[in-house]
Parts: structure tokens; C-alpha cells; sequence
């Protein structure tokens, strides 16, 4: 199967990503980024990319990187350190799995601004629940 | 001036807020609320409600709690654990401020389904500006 | 059996609590205390109550809560926000579950100095492996 | 300045790392390692290293490569996922800064054991005090 059809795939069922305007880019195992172009709708009461919105795109670069090996995986938390503010243009997120176990995996997400400085960190948590992602 | 004014006045602000169609219900001195109406929008891949779209409820009243003092205060940093996934209904956030010093606060958000089970833990960080708010 | 005894031996168990002077007071269903006395050997480079030391004495409230139901659970992860500096006197944290589901359960463990100000706020989630604690 | 001197620089001014036996190995700009060997004294109720000394090893490389350019920081909070138990053998644990601006800088610390396997993955923030750190 083609890698750049699975991502595209991922952001199509993902109805939050779609209605918010995130896409996977990239999608490998253990491995994925997700991009997302910001608009007046992800800006929050001071005129900035609201924190919600770049943990969200952060989120799904998780979700890809998670479920990457085919094998249903459910976010049990994650947290972010927010850097640097994004007024505009494209945002990047890069998730890498860092440890895992038979049961629950980690991955470390750096977001990027369109100049590629890192302005958030993201750590996820999943339980792996064994059965087929797709 | 009018609490529940407040509230309103802060949603309209937030455009990403209004975008995804949470609003801010109740704002008091370092404490909020927020709610979301679940529909096809905010579901992730497997039909849940989305990590992103809990965590953007959450991140609001987190917002809104840690402006009620008309102090400038931006978030640092959060973590969420989400432990019961939501299909649909109306959810509500409620923040409360825990420990606070003259530069930083951290809140508690608990986030609770419509039949009112605590369904995810958020626990956010401000830094305060010091400059005022509104 | 008595609480106290359940707290008493609870402590006794963990070497590294016993190690760096941290004791459970207190253990009920979903709820525990622990205190913890700073010392010269609590301190960081730059003579305050380290962050190591003020985490380590909310696991060991944490543990105790999480286990309270003489269930076997190993924590996941954890995050703790320090926002006052400790420098002397009895620490004592305190963790209450906040949600739980089959296989998860959360704890917000608050961390108070001897004014009972609270200093730092801790979230922590563990995993329910099903056997017995004891 | 020699580097390897400030690492037991570092490490002899804090008192609780030394008490429990972490010492600095490494530190360059933005950048340190720590060890432990695991003893008796660091293990929990269930025989396995405690997740407060995992902790504190992570947190000692964190501090150290957060005060690594000569500035004083603090830190504000931090995030630990565990993955895999460890109980014996040497630990270490490797910081990285991941982003940061003028006021705060994120790190994340990857904790290995003696198989250099990753079993721990840490994520702090400081605030930067702007003073000297020595």
C-alpha cells in the first residue's frame, strides 16, 4: 500500500481534523507529520494560534504516528509546552515515537512555524489494544 | 459588570472557540466553565469524540478561569488524561485555579460527560503578564 | 484492618520513601496523605526543597491512593507544576482520584507546605493490572 | 572552564542527588547526562526502581542542561511517562533543549537503562530567571 494514500486516508476519517483544517502529510512507522495553514478560525481572543488548535494538529500527527503499525492504539493523555506564539502561515508537526512496551507507547511531537523554529513540544501517551486499526 | 456578560464577551473573542462551537458559560474569579454539543465534527476515526476537540473545551475554560482576574495570563504549558471516551451529548469543562504565585497559576480542569461522570483531568499552566486583560 | 496500620506498612514496603524520609498518614478508598519533613538532604543547588524530592513524596501519596482499593496499579505518567518554593518544614501532599475507568484511573495530588499553602500540583495516571495489591 | 568539572560541580551542590546517589555526568550548552546505579534504597513496594528516583535522575539532567548557559532557570513543571520497569543496573538519563525563547525553554530527557534501552521519557520547562546561575 501507498504511504502518501494512507495519510490522506487518516485525515479523511478524522471528521475534528477535516472541520479544523489539519492534514497528514506524512506517515511511516512510529513515525508522522501533519500540517496546517492557519486561518482567522484558529486564531483564540488575542489575535494568536490558539493553543487548542496547534495541540490539536500535534494530536493528529500522534494519532498517524500511533497507529502507524496497523495495530488500534488509543490516547491515554499527552501535554504540551507552548514556546513560541504562531500568528500565520503553515504549522508543522512532527511526531517520533521515543519508548514503548508491549501495552503503551510515547511519542515526543515538535510543532514547527513555517520558518521550521520548534514553538511547542507535545508528549502523548497511547494504550496499544491489540486489534486492527483499520 | 455582568458575569454572564463576561462569558459571552470572552467566546466571541475566540475565534477558534466559536469555529468549533464551545462557549464559555460561567466566569468568576479563578474559576470557569465551557461547553460543547457533540456532533459529526468533533469525532476522531473511530466515531469517539476527539482528543483535540476535548482538550480545546478544556484549554477555554482553562482561559477563560485564568483571565477572570483581568490580568493578561497565557498559557505555558497542560496535560490532559482522558479516561472515558465520550460518543455524543453536551460535555462541560469546569476549571478551577489550584496553587498560584505572583507569575504563574495552575488550574484543574475537569471535564464531565452530560450524565456528569468526570471523563478527562486537565491541568493547565499561566504565566501572568501583568498587564490587563481586557 | 486498621487505616493507620494499611499507612504504616504501605511506607514500610517502599524502600526510596523510606529512604528520603516521605511516610503515607493517611490511606482511604481513592484518597491518601503523605508528609515528608525537608531536611539538608531535601535541598537543590540553590538551597531549596528539591523538585525531585517534592515528587517523589506526591508518587508516594499517589501510590497510596491508587492502590487503596487492594488492586494492583503501576503509575503511567505523571506531571507536576512547582509553584512556590519550599524551603523548610513538614511537606505534606495529598491525592484524590478524579475519574477512572476499567483499566485507568487519574489522581490530583496537591502539595502543601507548613502554612498549607499549596506549592505544587501533581496529575498522575496508572493502569489497573486486575490482581490483588497485598 | 573544564566541562567535566562543571558536571561535578553541578552535581556536588545538590544535596538531594546526592543523597540518593545521582550524579551529573555531562554538560554542555543546552545539554547533560545523569547516572544511577539502582540499589536497594531506590526501589518501591513491588521490588522495581522507584518513579520518584527515575524522576529525580531525569529532573537532575533536566536542571543541568537547563542551567547549562550560565543563566539561572527554574522549573516551572514537568511531565514523566514510564514505560518500562527497571530494576537494576545503571540508569542514565539524557537531556536535549527542544524549544525555547527568552523567558522559557522546554528539554526533553530520555531515560535509558543499562541495555540502553529506553524505558522513561521526561519532558520539563524552566523559566529563566535571567540572573547567573553560578
Amino acid at each position: 500500500m501507498d504511504e502518501s494514500n494512507d495519510a490522506s486516508w487518516f485525515t479523511s476519517r478524522d471528521l475534528f481534523a477535516v472541520h479544523i483544517g489539519c492534514s497528514v502529510t506524512r506517515m511511516e512507522e512510529g513515525y508522522a507529520e501533519a500540517e496546517m495553514e492557519i486561518g482567522q478560525q484558529h486564531k483564540n481572543g488575542v489575535g494568536l494560534a490558539h493553543g487548542g488548535a496547534i495541540y490539536s494538529l500535534a494530536d493528529l500527527a500522534f494519532a498517524a504516528a500511533s497507529n502507524s503499525r496497523r495495530e488500534t492504539a488509543v490516547a491515554i493523555n499527552a501535554t504540551i509546552s507552548y514556546m513560541r506564539p504562531i500568528t500565520s502561515g503553515r504549522v508543522r508537526a512532527e511526531a517520533r515515537e521515543s519508548a514503548s512496551n508491549r501495552k503503551l507507547a510515547t511519542y515526543v511531537v515538535t510543532i514547527y512555524d513555517e520558518q521550521e523554529t520548534p514553538c511547542a513540544v507535545f508528549q502523548g501517551t497511547v494504550f496499544k489494544k491489540g486489534g486492527n486499526a483499520s
